[in-house]
């Protein structure tokens, strides 16, 4: 486990050009715990001006993937689900996962997504991931 | 059930923002089924230079909403899964989705990804959609 | 909703042939959340002596269906995922349901199963289920 | 790989006691495949008199890790997801699966699951299973 496990994971995030076009911004990293924001654009929308689908899977991967590196090192994601529970519209979202088992072979997590407006935040998506540990390069 | 699906796919797929950007290209649908392309470039990679999840998640997404569309009309995606199989590394990507069951009050789709390379196509990623129709604006 | 939801959901607990036969216990029910216990039978388990991951997610299944029924009357399962985080071996069983999300068209639940051993609980799974409200008979 | 991967899954069939109370048949294996047929009994029913949803799992689990053995060796199930499209009635059962990728350290099936009526096969659900191989006792 890294020292600084915010200041690692957001200098992973800097690496990946999608996460870099998107604007993935790292609120929180430590413990088996992530934050993930990201701010609206329209070139992140589907036909009704909702957040792409596509955009809330990459936030709970990629949140998934974080929250799960500040355990157990490098992983590659290997299976992932998303809940659609209501429509994702909004100028700021943020996805919140967390660890919930650590095994030598698997790591499973889950996250939520949530829609910030005004200072609240209403949860508009869950997720899951599976996610496999993999040597560090 | 339009008489020309393609072309009202393809007028659809021009409508969402993200799907111009990213470069999502219709080659097919009807019947239940639909294909979509998408060509490499470096902003749609992570960190190894590998597609991005989220994006082959945008991918099933996106090419099983097409499906769908060609036998229930307008669909909003309610659940989706991704599962990565082998890293989805190449110069082009393509997504063939189709409908398993459209039931009245859910659409069930399933959608293969495959890298093309050198004319062969190699499956790095399977998933699932489950949409709902929605009345037509 | 009713005035009793755990004398409810009781009632509808034993007119399940499978239910009976397993010995699915309804321990709490009410206000979006359902607790089932099950008590070990050899006739429960898989080839190691562990409960079978059929009976985990019959499990979390009936368990999420319970929660959704506290919240939105008959509903019919139509998705379900199971994670097997942990080996299910243990004297007695607890499935703890919530409901993530009850919209018009569906409901969104998950469950974490524990094993329950000299009063400790160790979570063994955990899942996720969508179902669909239907007109009461 | 076993030389009579049919008998080698059946015997594996008859040492999980859950599978021997169910009535689970095998009816083919090998080369990544397997069918399981399953007969109708009143304990194996909900509410309504339909095959129990958690049976559904079970026999897509269980098919799902036959196929998965007569290329992998043993194995254990990490993740299984059902999806029911229609209502499971009838007099007979059969789950088809298949292997999708065979990796070093997760296999991905999928199977569907049929009821048999007269003869003809009719689509009842879905599933998919991540599965984890293990060494050989």
């Amino acid at each position: 486990m890294n020292a600084d496990p915010l200041a690692q994971i957001k200098a992973i995030n800097q690496t990946a050009a999608f996460n870099r076009w998107a604007g993935f911004e790292v609120i929180s990293a430590g413990n088996g715990e992530a934050e993930l924001g990201l701010k609206w654009r329209d070139d992140l929308g589907q036909y009704n001006g909702f957040l792409h689908a596509g955009m809330l899977g990459a936030l709970i991967d990629t949140a998934c993937g974080y929250a799960a590196v500040t355990v157990a090192g490098f992983v590659l994601a290997s299976h992932y689900s998303v809940n659609c529970l209501a429509p994702a519209k909004g100028s700021e979202f943020v996805a919140k996962a967390r660890v919930t088992k650590a095994g030598r072979r698997q790591v499973f997590t889950s996250a939520e997504v949530f829609v910030v407006e005004g200072g609240e935040r209403k949860l508009v998506a869950t997720g899951e991931t599976i996610l496999i540990p993999v040597e560090a390069k």
